[in-house]
């Protein structure tokens, strides 16, 4: 008994002293990012000098120098592009739009609307497209109306829930009108569709983001308008007023093109050939700095590698930062990543993504085992000087997902504060100013100090 | 045995059914907030159609007037004013200053500075005040080179500790260098001094907050500067350059004149005579919409009480919404409130002040006993959907400093992610637009939230 007490003491101490070593480690990351941070810079010079860099676009390609030359300057080991096709979608000049109604004086009035076509949308041609609007606020409401719909224009208006006290439960719910709405109003005949913006912002500011078409449909253009757009309209519609809508885009897929994601590494001293990865994607759309989403994430990433040479530590194992080629319409990069590290028979230890954006941090999320989940949250007294006291499941980003399924590697996604991010979310207001610099960096401290206890402690 | 394992069952059974009534009213609470909120509308208002509102201004009467008008459409009780002096200081127009010193090729170059008065500040007279500048980055600094301030211009450049994850905890350190520096300078003879504005902001802007003099020494002139001025005068003193400034301001006390808190009641239905308060200032610095300090504390509390009534809780204990008059520069509002309590016999179960900024929550701070703090940190688990997973102790704010000391009421600060706070705090750019609906409404919802639990179980 009395060595089994014995025993049980020294584990305390030998677990206090691996804790103050922790602790110690982790306010050395924040000082050094605290004080001499590049994470803000980094960002600036991206948004500033390149900003929106759609796959397939020139930014694309100057993006990417951009990101070889800045992984240099951060001390990486060795830079390497790994290629992969991206499709190349262009918008092809300003989208327009507009509507036409009865004033109350019975006059026609017109209102220009302030739209953008969203991502992977073909044109209109251009002449334009003019047909009646109809409000549809979901798909059960589409069905029933489906003989309304043909030779219309949809127009979805289902608002954000504002109950959700986090705004992405409520993109999640809304996101797939954006996805197959255009789909699901061609298979009833319309011609085009219009979409209230995913967010729940105060401004006016159109969102884009994907769609996908389905291939057996009619593909029709879709735009996304902003909110106080689509109050007005709502409005018109709602008092009976017949509308009629005019649109106007240009966008084309071109043939696609070679991208690259940007990767590079910190090599491991004790498992060189075990990786722990940790990015962004550098793409971004057209219409913005692509500072949030996902300007942030890069240089967060970048950051974590430079703080990690900064003060001296050597990991384990091989931490690769990776800068992913086009997440926003087609994922090639996450999913090349991914297929290359299979083919070769890679093994990845965890793979850490930051794509919701620059804001003060909240926690993590993960995709992996509730054992290796309640393993991590242990360590959440580190994390808590910094804000973050969140340790929950529901998976990694985007860009590991690939790596998760292929691999059945552990992912995780960085959870910022979330409150400002779909006001800016593939709008044109995604510009660096609206990125903090010290929220911007309490991010990267935070990624770092989770890259370090994973590699110091493995899952 | 087993009847003890039967009260023990029920015991947690009964808790059980607790809990859940408290997670759904929280949940009643925070849908209404997120649904309905006034909070956002009340605050424009406030903002835009007053605006700055210095104690003894003429708009601090008008914002008092919004104060009595919008806390009686919210539903309260009854809606009264008490009355309290206030000090009367006027910046009396726009602060000047500029910087004089040679270029590189030996011409006098002047450079105008971004600066502004501090609260309770004294003028320079109207020729204003032209000496050489010293840099003097602390009091130590200041003692040691006291040989050397006689006749001169003192320019404290002493910056935000960047390596503090809170910033407030650099403003803590760094406020006495506002507060006391001019009186420090005064007495080694400094005609004037300029600071570093208290902030760790990447713009300009100065931020002005109150000063105060010591009475026995001469009270010289001082005003903030904005950091990129500060910086740029730093690097060409450090450069060993001679620089003269010139200072010009027109700032005085006016007698002082009368203010009030503006105060309103929900009738507690068991116990009217205790009172729980939630409160903020209505007074702002002249120069600013005061959006963030204190606005946001005005409408947040203002939420409580509307929420209450919307969803149709009756709380045990009366609730008090207190505007607090004169907290910038004379705490003459919080000091009359308490001492009127005192004065009046009356019961403070405890007492809320927000006064922290409209940002995301993170929790609360506490002035009272180990023993209820710890009581209160039971009841995260209903707060952490909400954000709030802080309970710590540190005390309640300013406002309800008096009530603490002289009733020793417990107390509280609402405490909202602050990176943010100092970029805007005292600066002209604490506007409107800076502050978030719904990270606004989060800190409402979960303010109303604490309140309803302390009423509830008491403390």
């Amino acid at each position: 008994m009395q060595r089994f007490v014995l025993f049980f003491l020294l584990l305390i101490c030998f677990e206090s002293v691996a804790q103050h070593e922790d602790s110690s480690l982790i306010r050395q990351l924040a000082d050094e990012i605290l004080s001499n941070g590049k994470a803000y810079e980094n960002l600036r010079v991206l948004c500033k000098t390149i900003g929106g860099r759609l796959a397939g676009s020139s930014q694309m390609y100057k993006a990417e120098d951009w990101g070889v030359k800045t992984l240099k300057l951060m001390g990486a080991d060795n830079v390497f592009l790994q290629e992969c096709k991206v499709p190349r979608w262009v918008r092809g000049g300003k989208d327009e739009a507009s509507i036409i109604y009865n004033s109350t004086s019975g006059k026609p009035v017109t209102s220009n609307l302030d739209v953008l076509a969203l991502g992977n949308s073909l044109g209109t041609g251009l002449k334009g497209i003019k047909a009646a609007v109809v409000m549809i606020n979901n798909f059960d409401e589409l069905d029933k109306r489906k003989d309304d719909i043909k030779g219309k224009i949809v127009f979805y208006n289902n608002p954000f829930n504002p109950r959700y006290v986090l705004p992405g439960q409520a993109y999640g719910e809304r996101g797939i009108y954006r996805r197959s709405g255009p789909s699901r109003a061609a298979r009833y005949g319309a011609v085009a569709v219009m979409i209230r913006s995913l967010t729940q912002s105060v401004d006016n500011n159109p969102h884009t983001g994907s769609t996908a078409y389905d291939s057996s449909l009619p593909q029709i253009p879709c735009v996304a308008m902003g909110l106080r757009d689509a109050d007005n309209l709502s409005r018109l519609l709602l008092s009976g007023q017949k509308v009629t809508a005019y649109l106007k885009n240009k966008a084309q897929f071109l043939t696609d093109t070679v991208g690259h994601n940007v990767n590079c590494e910190l090599r491991g001293s004790q498992f060189p050939e075990e990786y722990i990865t940790v990015g962004g994607h550098l793409d971004s759309w057209d219409v913005a700095e692509g500072a949030h989403d996902d300007g942030a994430g890069c240089v967060h990433s970048i950051e974590v590698l430079r703080a990690f040479k900064a003060i001296g530590y050597k990991p384990k194992h091989t931490i690769r930062v990776v800068l992913f080629a086009n997440e926003e319409n087609g994922l090639r990069g996450g999913t090349e990543y991914a297929e290359a590290a299979k083919k070769n028979n890679e093994k990845h230890l965890f793979a850490l993504e930051s794509d919701n954006g620059g804001f003060a941090p909240r926690g993590f999320s993960f995709g992996m085992s509730q054992e290796q989940i309640e393993k991590v949250r242990q360590w959440q007294p580190l994390f808590l000087p910094y804000g973050v006291y969140e340790f929950v499941g529901g998976g990694g980003g985007a860009d590991v997902g690939p790596l998760s399924r292929l691999l059945k590697t552990a992912v995780s996604s960085f959870k910022p504060d979330s409150q400002r991010y779909f006001d800016v979310h593939h709008a044109r207001n995604d510009v660096f100013e609206n990125v903090h610099k010290r929220e911007l960096e309490m991010g990267a401290l935070n990624m770092a100090a989770l890259i370090y206890m994973i590699d110091k402690y493995g899952l």
